[in-house]
């Protein structure tokens, strides 16, 4: 992405991010917020904070200079300004919905861009994002990523933890409503286990060393959900794959889902890869 | 409780609580912190911002005007003051001490009051616990509990989730390093679950609807760390119990350990016992 266009879309993604969080505010820890009021594109139900949430972020883009094509939870895919897209805006608007209703301080925003060009026109995956941002709202803490620039918290450099022995590590891992025997020797492996319930801030959590690890292989993640964090921990230097040690290289569309494995490093995805394959 | 003594020892909580957050606060998310400096009196290491945290209570509790016992994690068991104790405080200095280093908001204090009477001098158990308390000090979030007075989060009196649907259940489950087919048909059953890394905040959770149950079978729950969460959660309205259903009377020391089921109501309690049960 050009230095210009990157500056735009950068400034873009920090407006629709302030916007939105502010938009939400007043509903944090109400349980007006948690209410259900419909299905959103995704074939899940939306509460009314979400859909205030993505609103906003839609009210922001309509003011933007460019034609762009939004990807978000509730609305599915829309084409935003006159002519052709430039870039495709990836937007959970509200990671952690339910922490957000219940005031558990883990909850926030994920957004990603991926530019357009005659290259990727109509088939843009993963691995097309440019630009991520996830903001835990909770904390104010921002991640984000510039493909090929690195990843930085809050303006920062991040870096990862050195860990290399499994039994020493902390792992986000989402083990409910699942067969758990495939992922039990994992569990029993780890030093600490986390559920926050807001993946897009625990996949940015390995690309800062404060998990090792995050692990999901429900095969339930959408795509749009994780494309942000996933060029974030990858930024850090970090690696990322699905459950069979792929990349990650989902289309952008709302219904793609996907499995994650995010490491710190080489040793720590092969000895999960390794414990993970023992029992599938 | 005497009102007076009630009062008297509110006060001292109050104190120790604000010094002990002022003095770790410094050592937030810094890996000085997270050093391990020696071994607890519980067989457990210790790291650097749990002695400050705990040093600086000794240090609060020093200047009293009424001799006391205090319990807590490094430094076991101490008689503070002259004369016979009038009351043992039960503190764990610092609750999900991993996550204070690692700035993951779930981190703070819980302490426990127990007065001492002619009764049960000997042979206090948790059933003796009067007075508890326990902080986030990530969002200072206080929950506060008076036996036979109800309890508050924040100075407002709390209420409990009135779900009885355990499909539509949020449950803090600790459910690493153990054999997991004994729980993996309640960790389908829910709707959502959580691991937060911070039992004595979790289990206020409960006691304010934020968790519709807390969930720990691994009988390695130190007593003194949920001593106070217990008391609140009761005194909220909501079920406590060990893993066989019995109520939890351990004797306050630093080594006796226990499992804990914390549910809103008796209809969820049942339910997870009933699933629970059928693996056991």
């Amino acid at each position: 992405m050009e230095r210009e266009d990157q500056k735009f879309w950068e400034r873009v993604c920090q407006d629709l991010i302030e916007e939105s969080q502010r938009a939400i505010s007043p509903l944090i820890g109400s349980p007006e917020g948690g209410e259900i009021v419909k299905t959103g594109a995704d074939g899940t139900p939306t509460t009314y904070i979400d859909l205030v949430a993505e609103n906003k972020v839609v009210e922001v883009l309509n003011e933007v200079d460019r034609p762009l094509t939004l990807i978000s939870e509730e609305i599915g895919e829309v084409n935003i300004g006159e002519g052709p897209p430039e870039a495709i805006l990836v937007v959970d608007p509200l990671d952690g919905t339910s922490n957000a209703v219940k005031q558990i301080p883990a909850y926030g925003i994920s957004v990603a861009v991926a530019p357009i060009n005659d290259e990727n026109k109509g088939h843009l995956t993963m691995e097309d994002i440019q630009l991520g941002i996830v903001k835990n709202y909770a904390t104010n803490d921002v991640y984000k990523a510039f493909k090929g620039q690195g990843a930085f918290l809050n303006g920062e450099k991040m870096s990862l933890s050195s860990k290399q022995d499994l039994s020493s590590i902390s792992m986000g891992a989402y083990v409910y409503r699942m067969d758990m025997s495939k992922i039990e020797e994992l569990c029993k492996s780890v030093r600490r286990m986390r559920i926050m319930g807001a993946v897009a801030i625990e996949i940015s959590y390995v690309a800062n060393g404060t998990y090792e690890a995050f692990v999901d292989v429900r095969d339930n993640l959408r795509v749009v959900d994780v494309a942000a964090s996933k060029l974030i921990v990858e930024e850090s230097g970090g690696v990322v794959t699905d459950s069979q040690g792929n990349t990650l290289n989902g289309k952008l569309n709302v219904l793609e889902k996907t499995s994650l494995i995010a490491a710190c490093n080489m040793e720590i995805h092969d000895e999960i890869m390794k414990i993970w394959r023992g029992f599938n």
